[in-house]
C-alpha cells in the first residue's frame, strides 16, 4: 500500500459512549489505522455540550462546544456524527457533505428520515456517507446488503435490531417477571434509557427497518412507512402461553417483498411476534442482535453479534471511517444510494400474517364454534386451538394460518363484539414459520 | 445513479455449477444489474472445455474452448474465473489484470497460494481482484473482514468452511453410521466429489484458513502455512464419546493471534475438534457454513449461510462483479491487499490447545496414576477423566486444560510407549471453551 503524506483530519461530533470509544480507538490504534489507510488520521476536534469539562484521554484543546465551526475547519476532511436526533445533526452533516467532507454516522433516526437529501448531497459533492453503525451496532449488515448481495435479489430481511427490548423480553421469558419490573431492572443495568420510549415503542427498530428495507429493495423507505407496535403490552402470561406453542416472543423488524393484487410492494414492519423456538432468531438473547436475510440465490444468511454498546458501535464507525479515508487517498468512492426500483409500500392490511389470539370466554357450550365462525367468515383458517381453565377463568387461544392482516384484525374486532367473548386479552403475530 | 452508456464486457471462464448460475443470473437479472451498476453488463463469451456441446440458456456463439483469446479480447473489461486449480487459472487471471481488466474469482486454492503475485498485478494496473466466493460461498466474510472491521483488531476467526466434511460429521453424529458409509452416501447425494481428498483431508479448508488469516491479520499467509488434519480417522466412537462430554465433532478452520515468547504470531490451523454443544458452531449442521469472528471492539460476530452450491456461490460472485463494475463506471477501486503487519506464523507446537485422548488400557490398579503422571511431567493439567469398560475393553478418556500443543502431543507419544496403555485409539483437540 503506497503512503500518502497528507494527513486526513477527522472531527468527531458528540462524545457519549460511542464517541468516547471512537476517540480512544483513533488514538490507540493510530499506527494500524495509518497503515491500513495509507495516510494518518488526525483528530482535529471533538464537539461536546460542555467543553470545559475534562475527558480522560482527550487533549482539552481538542474539545469545543461549537460543532458548526469545527465542521467548517479547512483541516477537517471527514466528520463522524454521533450526536443523534434530527437537528442539529442533519444540518451539520449536510454542511460537511456540501463542503466536500465525507461523513460517517450512527444516527438511525436521521438516516431513516432524511437519507434521500443527505445521499444527494454526498453524490453531488462526490464524497461518502456511511452509516453501518446505524443498524445492529457492530454487526456488518449495511455493507453485506449493499455490496455482497449487489448481484442478488433480497426477498426478506428479519431481525432483532433493538437490544433493550430483546433484553427485556429475554428476561421476562427467563424469570417470569412482568414487563414493568424488568424494564426498571434494565434501566438500573444501563440496558434501558431514562426515557425508554424510542426502544420499547419500537421507534428505534422502525428506523432500522426503514434503512434495511431501503437498501435491500433499492427503494426509498422512511421510518413513517414502517408499521410499528411496541412491547409495552406484552405480559408474562404471553411469554408463558408462547412456550406452550414452542415459541418465544421477540420484537422483530421485518422487511419483505410481497405480491399484491396491484403488483410487487415492500412491507416494512416492527412488532412483537411469536417465534418458534427452533428458529435461529429465537436463540438470540439479551442485548445481542441478529439479522436474517433471505435472497433469491444466496438463500438464507444470518448475521449475529453485539447490536449496541460503545466499543462495538465504535468498531462499525471506525470501519466506515477507514473505508471513507481510503477512498480519499485513492480517489475512490463507496456505493451510492440505490433507489431505482422505487417499489411502493404495502399497508399492514395487505400483508399476509399469522395471528395468535388469546381471549377470556364464557364457559358454556358452543363458544368455540362461534369463535371459529368469525374466523371462517373472513377466510382465516385456524391452525391450532387451546382451551384452558374453566368457569370465570375459561380461556381460548387460537393460532391462525396465513391470511391478510386486514382479515385477521377484522376478525379480532368482531370477536371483541361477541357476547361469549369476555375479553380479547392478547393479540400477537406469529413469524418464522413456513405455513 | 447516473448512467454510463458504455457497456461493460464480461468473460466467464468455466461453466460448472457456479459458472452456469453466474451466466443465468447475468442474463435474467440484466435490467437490475444495469440499474445498480449504471451501465449494462454484457456477456462476451464463456470458456468451456467442449465448446461444441450446447448449454441451455447460452447462445452457442458465446462458447469458446480458448480462454486465453477470450480474456485478450478488447471488448472484455472484466473476467470471472471459475475454472479452479492453479493453472491455467493463474496465468489467465494475471494476463487479465495486466491488461487492465478486473477479475472476480471463486478459486480458493489459487488465492491461498498466489495472492501476493496477483494482488500486485491488480494494484500495478489499478484494477480490482475480488474473491468473496472463495471462502464460505454465499456468506459475506471477506468483505466484512476487509471493510467492516477495517478499524478494529481481529483476534480470532473460527469457522466451519467446508460443507462436505460438515455434512459427513453431522450425518455420523445423527445416524451413528461410520465414516466410510457416510462418505459414500455423500458422494451419491452430490455433497462429496468423486475424489474427495481436497475436502476430507482438509486441503480446501486450509486454503480458506490461509485467506481468512491473511485478511484478518494484515499479513500474507499461504495454504502451506496452515497446520492441517483431515477427518478420515474420525470414527462413530469419537462422536459417541464427544456426546458424553456434551460436545460434537466439527472440522474447524481456526486463525488466531497468539502471544509467544518471541512475540505476537499468527496461528492458522485446520483439524477436527470437539466443540461444546452450547457453542454456536456446534449447531451448524449439514452443508451449511458459519464463521465466528472475535474482534477487540466488535466482540464476537457470527456469519451463517450456505457455503457451497451453484446459486449461493454465484450470488457472491455477482456481488463482486457488480462492485468491480461500479468501480469501473465511477473510476473507484476496491480495497487493496493489506499485509503491513507481516506477523510471523506460529508452528502448531507453540499453539495453546486442549486435548481429548481416548486410550485402551490394561485393567489393573495404578494405570490412571501412571497416565496422569505423564501429563503432569509435561505441565499439562487434566480437566476431566472418564474410565469405561473393564477387562480387555477397559478404556480411559482424558480431557486436558490448555497447554502448548507440543506438550500435549509429546504426552500422547509417551502414553503410546507405556506398557499399561494398550492403544491410544483417538486424539482430538477441544475448541470453543474458555479455560
Amino acid at each position: 500500500m503506497s503512503e500518502s503524506s497528507r494527513p486526513i483530519g477527522v472531527a468527531v461530533l458528540g462524545m457519549g459512549n460511542v464517541g468516547t470509544e471512537v476517540v480512544r480507538i483513533l488514538t490507540q490504534n493510530a499506527a494500524d489505522l495509518r497503515a491500513r489507510i495509507g495516510a494518518p488520521l488526525v483528530l482535529r476536534g471533538v464537539a461536546v455540550r460542555d467543553a470545559s469539562r475534562a475527558r480522560e484521554g482527550v487533549d482539552p484543546a481538542l474539545l469545543t462546544d461549537d460543532p458548526h465551526s469545527l465542521v467548517a475547519r479547512d483541516d477537517v476532511d471527514m466528520v463522524v456524527e454521533l450526536i443523534g436526533g434530527i437537528e442539529p445533526a442533519r444540518a451539520l452533516i449536510k454542511t460537511a457533505l456540501e463542503s466536500g467532507k465525507s461523513v460517517v454516522t450512527a444516527n438511525k433516526a436521521l438516516i431513516a428520515a432524511h437519507s434521500g437529501e443527505l445521499a444527494k448531497a454526498a453524490e453531488d459533492n462526490r464524497v461518502d456517507l456511511y452509516f453501518e453503525a446505524a443498524v445492529a451496532g457492530a454487526i456488518p449488515v449495511i455493507r453485506p446488503l449493499t455490496q455482497s448481495l449487489a448481484g442478488d435479489s433480497v426477498n426478506r430481511v428479519a431481525g432483532i435490531v433493538n437490544g433493550t427490548t430483546n433484553y427485556i423480553l429475554s428476561e421476562m421469558d427467563e424469570t417470569g417477571a412482568g414487563y414493568g419490573k424488568v424494564l426498571a431492572e434494565a434501566g438500573r443495568l444501563g440496558y434501558a434509557e431514562a426515557d425508554p420510549t424510542a426502544d420499547v415503542e419500537g421507534y428505534d427498530a422502525a428506523s432500522k427497518a426503514a434503512i434495511l428495507a431501503s437498501i435491500a429493495f433499492h427503494s426509498r423507505v422512511t421510518a413513517s412507512d414502517v408499521y410499528r407496535e411496541g412491547i409495552t403490552k406484552i405480559t408474562s402470561k404471553d411469554l408463558e402461553a408462547a412456550k406452550k406453542f414452542d415459541c418465544t416472543v421477540k420484537l422483530l423488524a421485518i422487511c419483505e417483498r410481497i405480491q399484491t393484487a396491484d403488483g410487487e410492494k415492500i412491507s416494512a414492519r416492527v412488532y412483537p411476534a411469536l417465534v418458534p423456538l427452533e428458529h435461529p432468531l429465537a436463540t438470540v438473547n439479551g442485548a445481542f442482535n441478529a439479522v436474517a436475510v433471505e435472497a433469491e440465490n444466496a438463500g438464507r444468511l444470518m448475521f449475529y453479534g453485539q447490536g449496541a454498546g460503545g466499543a462495538p458501535t465504535a468498531s462499525a464507525v471506525l470501519g466506515d471511517l477507514v473505508m471513507a479515508a481510503r477512498n480519499r487517498v485513492y480517489h475512490g468512492r463507496g456505493p451510492l444510494e440505490s433507489t431505482y426500483a422505487s417499489l411502493p409500500i404495502a399497508s399492514i392490511d395487505e400483508v399476509p400474517t399469522r395471528y395468535y389470539v388469546s381471549m377470556k370466554v364464557a364457559d358454556k357450550p358452543g363458544v368455540l364454534q362461534q369463535v371459529a365462525g368469525e374466523f371462517a367468515a373472513r377466510d382465516v383458517s385456524i391452525a391450532a386451538v387451546r382451551q384452558e381453565g374453566a368457569g370465570t377463568d375459561a380461556r381460548l387461544i387460537v393460532v391462525t394460518h396465513r391470511a391478510s392482516d386486514r382479515a385477521q384484525s377484522e376478525t379480532v374486532a368482531a370477536l371483541e363484539q361477541m357476547d361469549s367473548v369476555i375479553k380479547v386479552s392478547s393479540v400477537l403475530r406469529l413469524e418464522g414459520t413456513n405455513d
